[in-house]
């Protein structure tokens, strides 16, 4: 703390004995439960962000094995719930969040395994990298999981998963455990050990209601706070994606920046975030194009879906490829360059920030 | 006007004199531009609403010829600006309004004929019954019409149409050209008399963009007035109303009420209506089905999309068939009923209402 | 019409044959329900609004002494309801409007007299140039009515008045019954013939609840169409104005322009309009001070309060005094010149337009 | 964590072997930073929340003169900016917090003393209770201080302090540190040293503006996220208050529950809470009465503003007056009971989570 005062000019604040007095004081301080903020401030109230997450990065060549080691070992069930491994920061002092705010996991099932029922007031996702046969029932309807795929739990909804078919599934999980730990909202519930439908469907029930490009079912109109599309298929992504290229070939506004394609995933009932705590998005970069360098007060967590390239995060270039994740604290200079092409997914806590008129976000020049 | 009062006893109110004296008081109002309320509060303020505009039905038999022949009689261009005719509600003493709100209108284009460009603050749309070969241009952007989409053009973007094909087409435009004569909110611009675009892709840009059920561009993420998508595509609107009717067969919610399916047409960056002023649907009613009896305080206007069946609508019965379009006045009993099936497409002033909190909807017992 | 066209250059459209077939075709629209746009697209549609109501001026010399023999022929009672007589807008051809949406009325109360109680879907207000003495009962909660003071009866609450004194009491009524007439959204119903509440407090319950500035009953907290609050009292309306003109002399922002004053009366439950289809505003214009000259889609109406002054509305100067009223058109031309001070209340249709983002407003250069 | 699995009912999970390979397992989790879920998921996601946080007592007769004693030892100034001593939960490890969202601290300022102009995105509000002298320079705008009034700071407005009087002042201060903190969202700019107007008006030019019940100023509407009105003075808040408890005594709704007024501090742009992160309010309890048993997922902070009384919090009761804070976990069992009367000001983190949906409040029975 450095202070400058043109009051009480009389006193040496040097002098060993105002230093006693001030330890003593200091000591009163603590024993009162009080905490001076002048002492603190800096930290406290910093000039700009300064996480204690780190730019990090988690192989996939790495995740997933281990992850398959775990379904030798560990069984599905109840209390435990969910075989899911989540990426720990390794500037968060051992906390098992990605980022302050965010959750990312790898869950994994092995053929025929079903994870129990449950709700909570977390916000989660499911996005696919890679297999199939899983559904995920969220509120008793079945929702197939495949390749690109991102599917949707908001919070309060029951759900279980169960793997139908002869192959183990893998997947990235993304909730606002550590939002909202942090901040005691969190309700759990069990719901029932076997899911209350088995069945498996090629489009579950939300999809048949919302699926729709802009048509809205009259009988539900009306805002809600979540998505009521539980699952936003891969298809429908890379062609919007791919649109949004042909659009950039045409002369036509749509991409991003140069060649950088981007979806948000979005709540039809109100064109917000899909979720209320997080923001999910698909990126795509041209073969050999680059994203601006950019820096937000979000923090987001990042997938390669498809391809190859390099992530620039603070400040340092690392190559990545299928499955690789990073986690990119808040105000942390970015950036990807794609190899002959770069598909990414997103999610961060913008919609947290951006609700409450905190949300910074800038080009950097 | 009856009145009931305890005051002035001492009056006869009924005497030549006071007549007399009453009646120069009228005199004098008038003279200064004055007009009393208690002779015209009934009138001016009844219990329900007594529209002037009557329930009434066009036959598409007799609409078509005649937008047919005045393609032979009629050019189209600078000035007159569209070969439109529209349907004038007997009740409305000659003005060419549907009900007081809505101007519903057949639309013809010769083949090779093109409209000139032009834009307004006036909302429009046009819904096609049959047909194909005509693109709108919308901003700059050509949009195919084809038999069962619906196409935008939200208040004051530039459009033109240009036919491509060797046949004529024929489509509803539905507009607020009442809503905003009345009220004085009309402006308009005319815009090249050639068409700025006349390329014919499958898609339009904004289809594009927009056209991913839940994905939004992040390039364009923001609450905009009416829809950035301008096509709502048969394709869609059909699948959604046959999911709604798959879902019924399984037992779960999703249509209206039994055998009655329907979707509302929104704007994917809000979830509200597609436009601002007036909400646009399409129903579908199974074979044997009838809707509810409903009435609203929105005035509506319908046209059978396929199929045939029995409109009510103020208490009278009439058969209806393809492309027969019916005008409902605010608060008038409206059902339908449905041969082997009936699809109908609908609009209505109900966002106006919905937004100025005035908005009543009753099922009639 | 005029008319340019590239097609059926073979056509001749001056001969006596096409002319003749021309006449037929229109006979057959006009059989069928039909009516074609080309011939009507300029007055449906024109450049710029044309409104058919026409500037004009009610001086309150006239008004009130109208209203007040009326007292002496026309009781107040169950049917009439209410003796209001409204200023008829000489262009909309004896529709008793001031403008195409708006009612303005002078409402005159004998002494001792009451108005009984009913409602309606149409929003109302009085205010007051004058007196005092009179009650209205609000949902039950009666409020006082004094000079300068807005009382507020939102759309379908209960209100009667009763006049408590000695003496007559008139005041204007602002009602959006045109706009409601003519979109068939009135409803109305009968409440009791006597006052459900016949006290006379100071302030009613709503002042009590919602009177502080900024602070809202923890029992109430939540979004409501119109305001809650229903008087708007003189006291704190003259002290805003005033404040605003000592921030100009401090030379701080506050002021709409150079010595020009103006508050908005708004639902402090949502920052909106008071109403949810009027605007209504006070305003304040120094000695020799002039209001911006603009023009808004909206249409208004205005009374002056205090002082006189000038208006130049329509592109005529017309002096005006203390309860003078002025209709003003849509896209008219407006400002107001002080004399030695001249406060304005007024009122309009903007938050209709706003809502529908039709509303277009701007300076004059 | 127990588990129930009908899988892999071959492996014995109670053998050292398999032991082994589990503790191998978890040492490469760690090694990948990686973190299993099972282990954990009672503690990261519980059935209700479980703050580490505690309800915690601070007496004003313990904190002031601690606040006194500092201004002996240290100055104010650049770098430590406020002479601010914070209120640390004991349960949060040392943190200087009073719950995990919010800050609250005691400020203290002495004769003649400035603390220097600065911004940041943390909201702040200074609550009085006690003393006067102090002018609040916000954005430019001197904002006198005096017992009982609620100041605001919105997140990034420039802002000083400066004592003109001869007596020391000090003050609740309540920001959203915490939260802005363990989120990243914290930017921070020092303003000048010397404060921008050290004019010492009696009402602030925001109160000019915006101190009238439900008058907006015609050059200043529309929303914005935070309340323009800087000072919501005690005269007002108590005459509210007194105003509910007088509708109370004449049978009409107003308060809380029986003998329990509140009063929120709300933005009169919005309706909504006067900061955007903090729901500030004042409740007032009748001598002998007692507030409704709730618990609410927000977490709160309570300070005795006049009177006396007890306050039952997590199942404890303590005796409380004037100047003693309470601080209050999320989930925590809560209420108040007045003994000749009681005052009290709150503040929370409610609208964060009401903004997410997460907010749940219930009273318990």
């Amino acid at each position: 703390m450095t202070t400058t005062s043109s009051h009480r000019t009389d006193i040496d604040f040097d002098s060993p004995e105002h230093q006693a007095r001030l330890a003593e004081l200091y000591r009163d301080f603590a024993a009162a439960g009080m905490a001076p903020l002048w002492t603190a401030r800096e930290e406290l109230m910093p000039l700009s962000p300064r996480p204690r997450a780190v730019a990090h990065l988690w192989r996939w060549s790495e995740l997933y094995p281990l992850a398959a080691r775990s379904a030798d070992l560990v069984p599905v069930g109840r209390g435990g719930e969910r075989r899911a491994i989540s990426l720990a920061n390794p500037g968060l002092g051992g906390s098992p969040y990605a980022t302050p705010t965010l959750w990312a996991a790898i869950q994994y099932l092995a053929p025929h395994e079903n994870a129990p029922e449950h709700r909570h007031t977390q916000s989660a996702f499911r996005f696919v990298l890679e297999g199939e046969g899983v559904w995920t029932v969220v509120d008793g309807d079945p929702v197939a999981m495949r390749r690109g795929d991102l599917l949707l739990t908001p919070g309060w909804c029951f759900h279980g998963h169960h793997n139908v078919s002869d192959q183990p599934m893998a997947w990235l999980d993304g909730l606002d455990i550590p939002f909202v730990s942090q901040t005691d909202q969190g309700f759990f519930e069990f719901g029932p050990d076997e899911l209350t439908d088995r069945s498996v469907p090629e489009r579950s029930r939300s999809e048949l209601l919302w699926g729709g490009p802009g048509l809205t079912p009259v009988s539900s109109t009306g805002a809600r706070p979540s998505s009521p599309l539980m699952a936003y298929r891969w298809a429908h992504t890379d062609a919007a994606l791919a649109a949004q290229l042909e659009l950039e070939d045409g002369g036509y506004p749509g991409v991003v920046s140069a060649g950088h394609a981007a979806v948000r995933f979005t709540n039809p009932a109100t064109g917000g975030d899909a979720l209320t705590t997080m923001r999910t998005e698909m990126h795509r970069l041209r073969a050999g194009a680059s994203s601006l360098r950019t820096r937000s007060s979000a923090s987001s967590v990042w997938q390669v879906f498809a391809g190859a390239g390099t992530v620039t995060v603070g400040g340092a270039d690392h190559p990545v490829g299928r499955g690789d994740v990073v986690a990119v604290p808040a105000w942390t200079e970015l950036s990807f360059r794609a190899g002959d092409g770069l598909d990414l997914f997103s999610f961060s806590d913008a919609p947290v920030f951006e609700k409450l008129h905190l949300l910074r976000t800038e080009v950097v020049a």
